[in-house]
């Protein structure tokens, strides 16, 4: 595959990512780094029992709900599914973007992931214990014909900088009041 | 309102929560742990672009991309927008669910969200920086007759029991390998 030692092309079509967007969105934070601090929003209308719907600008609302074990009516994945798939989504985009500004052509990308939660503490059984999960792991699937020492480098550097990975690899600060 | 002073009711359809569900899962987690023991699954699919999808059991998939200024096609809420979203359904949940097992009715729950992120590490110009959130706030908007000290416990049950708030805001072990 000649993509692997291509240089980084602004009119690449590669993967199908606008590359040069975020090339010139780079180069305009790096000349103004208060370009960079961005600040996101998402808005939840509780909808009886525990269904729920999240939205975010325009789009369609993302529904929730919980199992019937769990008290719901099981019409769409819980709030931590939803996690796991912000997650899954974050290292998609990821690799995408860093595959692309490294020349390298994916053919298929799949990300399995899961995450291991005690119920005891949502369920007031546990009142000072950690309610969320205790551990995510994640297995990503990437078809490329790059060799392996360029699929390491790009596995690391998405690592590196997802959002979403980070975020929750870390403390972060949430503060939550009532109106 | 007198349902603040009822007992907790194992037929009650206050705020159509089956409670009854949830007090059955926290008897069995009592006399059994193990059963608290749970893992979440979800499975992403990049589909070109900064375009993936994320299906979780036999729910239809929750889409993302990322905005045109961030080189997507912004057909979809982006990863760290869903991240939100969680948090919020997360919330609604905790809210419904410890509002009816305190004999709490609701009469409209909404909660606002908004996190602070700088795009400077995952756009790869400052390598060892935080990608993800810096922080995350959100605001509860609760319609309940309940009296003030009610909603006040409420509102600390939720947060010392909400599973993706705490998994945000505490540093959770995130493993992403290659297959």
């Amino acid at each position: 595959m000649t993509d692997t030692v291509s240089p980084i092309s602004t009119t690449s079509t590669l993967n199908a990512v606008d590359i040069a967007a975020v090339a010139g969105l780079a180069e305009r934070i790096q000349s103004s780094p208060d370009v960079g601090a961005t600040t996101w929003r998402a808005s939840v209308s509780w909808e009886r029992g525990l269904r729920s719907s999240a939205s975010i600008r325009e789009f369609a609302p993302i529904a929730s709900d919980e199992p019937v074990s769990l008290g719901g009516t099981d019409t769409a994945p819980n709030p931590v599914e939803q996690l796991l798939a912000a997650l899954g989504n974050c290292l998609a985009v990821g690799y995408a973007a860093n595959a692309t500004a490294a020349g390298v052509a994916i053919d298929r990308l799949r990300v399995e992931h899961e995450g291991d939660l005690d119920l005891q503490t949502f369920l007031g059984l546990d009142p000072d214990g950690h309610a969320g999960y205790t551990a995510i792991r994640a297995t990503v699937d990437l078809d490329t014909d790059a060799p392996a020492d360029v699929i390491d480098t790009l596995h690391r550097r998405v690592i590196a900088t997802s959002p979403v990975g980070h975020t929750l690899g870390r403390a972060i600060p949430v503060e939550i009041d009532l109106a």
